[in-house]
């Protein structure tokens, strides 16, 4: 037994009776190593961008709700703000690239472009976008973690994104698209028919290529913030960061980061199990059981943001309680 | 459609796409009949007691350790007080009846006697020990409210009392006590066959009494510290207070009280699942979906407890989301 589980299993409760929290309690300690863990400025990134595929109309609003959104996000008037000030998150918003260049002082930048290629019929990035994506997200998160910040949280924004994430699920669960396309946050059924078969055509098309490799997934499937958050992933874990993942399309980009380097899975907590229809599909891939089941299906972070204080409460039994021998019991 | 619902249809986010949440925040705003709501000065009650039963060795404790973790949450080192501290509740814990008469400033007391009766044999309480019971109680609620409390958790202590919990759960879903009965905080198999036997034996006693009204079957089948849960909620309910209702014996004691009073369930929240096995049929015979399933089975309250960032989080989009006219949008 590990010097941590014997930590836990000291203190005074019956074995095992804090369930999930034991689990967690126990993954920290081992990254970090340590008898007494650390939880510091937490930060909740979302990343947005638009997509090539919204042209289809297959989403229930049009590409220019994801600047609205981000808008409104800067404004502190979205569900992932009221939640972030709640719960004790700093929030940050990232433009990977869409239709409208916002200017705002809080608004961080790396647009790729004005959109990311239709992937039924095109790749979604180009190697150099790769590239552009890796050399900025190094920079951020290393900055992020020199200011002290150890848990980072993972959200997006971006019209249509669920297509994407469906494909790559596709992809590495070997599916079809009709098994990973779900009503997004609610569309018809006729969109939905017409969904499932842009992303079939995907699918289709990335089979006839070559290399299948974690990355040539990413830029045949992916989008512009799903490759800013499997870039980020790969940073967090280089930096030792404990990474929160939030629903279907942030752990579609948690599949490639792992894919790329299995270690990162170690750095995961997966907050939540979404209504999206494959993510459970995907969380069971994995061999995670996420911490939350609500039936959110929003994005933005909104599920990693309400796991936190569970994880703070698995770090602060950790830390605080009192063990058997603190009370004079020989067990 | 209420006002509440419109008001929760009108947030920046595809409706219903927060999922459990919404339903709490609806709850909430049905119940203090508000557009802004409040949840202010938290308060988890610990309510411990002490069982006649216990006596023939079926838990995995002796009885001394409920005096002994009496102790240790007047001192700050059990999981509640860790997950209390974290997430901001304060924490009261009520001695209904313990075998130790323990002496501590912050300990609040109301000891029916040292020990409830063995359910197996005889009732747990007598009418007057409830009379004495619901008259500590009002002042208790009452006061608590007058201090501005408006949400209380209710937990519990007591080595036994998963005992009267599963032979109020069979009786009032008509179930026996194999159904009901399970391995507690981890028992051996002979312990778990004699528990089930002296439960049943509970029941068939009680089967034999003439009424089975709510508060016949509380004195006959419960405990010290359900009786005090039970009329803790009743005057909850009376105050207009939010109850977060935690585990198994929790959610034992909240049955009763909605049979005595059916109002109290629409002001009560059922935090989570517990591991108990006959938990999540009791769950269901209320109609209920618990907001957490995190393999827990520690009671103290810790499972009401992880569930306050959640409700504060309903909230907090219910008051401070933008609606789509604020953005100018309309529906």
């Amino acid at each position: 037994m590990s010097r941590y589980q014997s930590i836990i299993d000291q203190k005074t409760k019956p074995l095992g009776s804090l369930g999930q929290l034991e689990s967690i309690a126990l993954k920290i300690a081992h990254n970090q190593q340590a008898d007494t863990l650390t939880l510091t400025a937490p930060h909740m990134l979302v990343f947005a961008g638009d997509h090539g595929i919204s042209q289809h109309n297959i989403s229930i609003a049009p590409s220019d709700v994801t600047a609205l959104m981000m808008n409104n996000f800067l404004q502190g008037g979205a569900a992932i703000n009221c939640f972030a000030r709640t719960l004790g998150w700093q929030l940050q918003v990232i433009d990977c690239g869409t239709l409208t260049d916002i200017d705002h002082p809080q608004l961080i930048k790396n647009r790729l472009d004005h959109c990311c290629g239709d992937i039924s019929i095109e790749p979604a990035l180009t190697q150099s976008q790769w590239q552009q994506t890796e050399a900025f997200t190094e920079d951020y998160i290393k900055s992020l973690h020199q200011t002290g910040c150890n848990i980072v949280g993972f959200g997006e924004m971006g019209i249509g994104n669920t297509s994407p994430a469906a494909a790559i699920a596709a992809s590495l669960l070997n599916r079809c698209a009709a098994d990973t396309v779900g009503v997004g946050t609610g569309i018809t059924d006729s969109q939905l028919a017409h969904k499932q078969q842009l992303v079939q055509q995907a699918l289709d098309r990335f089979n006839n290529n070559n290399s299948h490799s974690p990355l040539d997934t990413l830029l045949h499937l992916g989008s512009f913030e799903i490759a800013h958050l499997v870039a980020a992933m790969l940073s967090a874990k280089h930096h030792k960061m404990l990474m929160i993942i939030d629903g279907f399309i942030v752990t579609a980009a948690a599949m490639l980061a792992i894919k790329i380097n299995p270690d990162c899975q170690k750095w995961m907590i997966f907050a939540h199990c979404s209504k999206e229809q494959a993510h459970k599909a995907m969380l069971e891939s994995l061999n995670e059981l996420p911490l939350l089941d609500l039936g959110l299906r929003l994005g933005e972070g909104t599920g990693a943001a309400l796991a936190l204080p569970l994880i703070q409460s698995a770090v602060s039994f950790y830390n605080d309680m009192a063990s058997f021998s603190d009370l004079g019991i020989e067990l």
